[in-house]
């Protein structure tokens, strides 16, 4: 089943406009996201006999009751129009370890039985690659999907977890020397 | 200006619910939420005279154009009255070697002159509190208040932003015992 997209009510500045004619310009404004330390992850996705892994940044709970993960994804991505149609997504945490899967998946994998980028994959109750690999596991399934603009926030309730390995440290952005959000750059 | 309430539509599920009959169990879920490695930050916020600080560590960037940053705030905070009253947020970034502060602003932060809990403050262009001691800070507009069931979350256009220290390192929830996610929990 198709997603529905739900394009946000746009909001009216609190206060007059005229207040923030001094905007951050984009280096500063680029220095300081790129500041939060988010988690990185690689976001499994799948319709029909498309598969994909995607790493992401843009990654947090939302609500408590149901318990809703959110994902932010690049509406020009393979993996917005696979979460979008085929209605799901799981979440892989990464052991801070090994860090180089992120850079392997930062553009669409390649699958070959059941493996994706030569990592191994199992399907999960939604249909979604869940990587063997992975450190813990969340696979969600779509219950809003919010365009914000340039990407799409995919909020899906966990209707699967697990964890793999207790010990290992989950990796965040900044164990990488990856950087991710800011300013839209050109030619993105 | 009171900020509009967006309640997003509820999506069916993509497949038969009965695929997700084993739901994993309350206390899996909260071990897997908490291994998501979080930023933890200071949301100021304010409404007239009211002003607070409050911990905060479900907060990521949502697009790019315009450049907006997400922000999850229970429902009964005191912030979420705030921010939905007054349509501005701050996001606080701070340095990993004073972690203490997050515990002090658990709960409402108590205001002596241009202090919050004995933390300098000072007014940002929307009225908002930005922490003088923040490692870095984004002052952000509402554009969205999204409840997703306990928490909104209220993503925001950053209209100022600063860095204070661009040498330390800003601090993520996995720098102290804190847990913040998971199941709600029985009279939270």
């Amino acid at each position: 089943m198709a997603t529905k997209m739900c394009t946000p009510v746009r909001l009216e500045p609190p206060r007059g406009v005229s207040l923030w004619r001094r905007m951050p310009d984009d280096e500063l404004i680029n220095r300081v996201t790129w500041k939060i330390p988010n988690a990185l992850a690689l976001i499994g996705s799948r319709h029909g006999d498309t598969w994909n892994g995607m790493t992401a940044s843009w990654i947090t709970q939302v609500s408590m009751e149901p318990v809703l993960i959110g994902v932010g994804v690049d509406n020009k991505a393979v993996t917005h129009r696979l979460i979008r149609d085929g209605g799901a997504f799981s979440v892989n945490l990464w052991s801070a370890e090994d860090t180089r899967v992120f850079v392997k998946f930062s553009k669409p994998a390649e699958k070959t039985d059941m493996q994706l980028n030569g990592r191994p994959i199992r399907e999960g109750v939604t249909g979604v690659p869940i990587f063997e690999e992975a450190v813990a596991w969340m696979e969600c399934a779509v219950r809003h999907a919010i365009d914000f603009g340039t990407h799409t926030f995919f909020v899906g309730e966990i209707v699967d977890c697990g964890i793999n390995d207790d010990e290992a440290r989950p990796a965040a952005i900044s164990d990488t020397r990856m950087k991710y959000g800011g300013v839209k750059r050109g030619g993105h």
